[in-house]
């Protein structure tokens, strides 16, 4: 297996970095290749704009995903995000290390989003969800925060964890046809005892070893709607 | 009333840059004070790292939530982020103008969030939410989007908007203590007629003017969960 690991903390000696390089280990040994996008340490420029297209379609009034289809067909889009999709192209599996900012992804992460998932060839047209783009590979979040896992559930303070990262893991991965894995989640990071740290470690490197034994989360299919993207059911109800 | 738009859109030509424009002429006109901060414009720095603390206290190990609580506190805090501070202390009302890009803010305007909500002064230790230390000030979201509003809701192809923005809304906004208004959102906007156009601004414009006319989205208060942010109820039925 191939696996691109997006890494987005600024400081390398924190846990959140101990994940990342655990996992360019325990892949490494398992038999798999790894590439790994540092994205702090790439300087990684995370702002979509005008700048990306070095031969826009139109100069003077830019439409950012019309740019992008244009500019990858041509190869004339920023060699930076070339070489980003390249590395997705390569993969099977991507994963996203990050710690939560603003029960988010941090603005350097997001920013990789933007500009590497260009319109066109990860979605497009009716190419979304499970008909998109990018459908066959697998995603996985890799997250650490400060929070205690009694924070977060329907009823706890912080809502549903899984609602929390819908945006990242529907919206953009799974929307792009990522086969989207169960996040794994390192709670409490900042406050726990070296033995806490360690156990947490040590889940993860369990999980990578077995990444065929989870169950991927259910996300739309285009064959459950219309053509106008009407549930095919209520309209079944409707008739 | 004082505000403060913080615009997120790279096209000036833009819809969305008219909803700014269309803000700061309908506010000003009707007696408020407005300011905006124009992130494109203001090439904006979205990438929270250690740049930000001119005198660390551990040059060694960054934390970025503790660099930023005493960086804050001694004045030495980058000084972009001390004027977007002093900006949304000034306001009273606090707008994102923004376009969705992948169901979420623009990384823009997410490293605005990350650099300039900095801890200790909008929020800290058991000051969060209600309790948050924004409290008394309001906030409100205006987006734009290409797709139609029957992609979204609890069966739509999409899921909820609400779901969607509710990291931004509960996770940065109201855990900060802001009162959040329901969002203004601006459906289908590539694809809409001139007259469909004008009609969402003349209804943002109305939105504008009544502003005290809109319910506040209902957020968590810490009074309901106890000092381990349990809620205090389940707690209740344990007993």
């Amino acid at each position: 297996m191939k696996v691109l690991i997006v890494h987005a903390h600024y400081e390398a000696k924190s846990f959140n970095a101990a994940l990342k390089d655990l996992a360019v280990k325990t892949l490494s040994e398992a038999g798999h290749e790894v590439q790994v996008s540092d994205l702090y340490a790439m300087n990684w420029n995370p702002v979509a704009s005008q700048a990306d297209f070095a031969a826009p379609t139109n100069p003077d009034y830019c439409v950012y995903a019309l740019e992008q289809r244009k500019g990858y067909e041509s190869g004339s889009i920023a060699p930076d995000i070339q070489a980003e999709i390249a590395k997705v192209d390569w993969c099977d599996l991507l994963i996203f290390n990050f710690p939560v900012f603003w029960f988010s992804v941090p603005a350097i992460l997001k920013g990789w989003i933007d500009r590497v998932f260009v319109s066109g060839h990860f979605y497009g047209g009716k190419r979304f969800y499970d008909q998109g783009g990018m459908a066959g590979k697998k995603a996985m979040l890799s997250l650490s925060l400060g929070g205690q896992p009694h924070m977060f559930g329907a009823d706890a303070i912080h809502g549903e964890m899984d609602t929390l990262l819908r945006p990242v893991m529907r919206g953009a991965l799974a929307y792009c046809g990522f086969t989207v894995l169960p996040p794994y989640v390192a709670y409490h990071v900042p406050y726990v005892t070296p033995e806490a740290r360690q156990a947490m470690l040590d889940d993860y490197r369990e999980r990578l070893l077995h990444l065929d034994d989870l169950t991927p989360i259910d996300f739309p299919r285009l064959g459950d709607f219309d053509d106008r993207l009407y549930p095919k059911k209520s309209n079944e109800e409707k008739t």
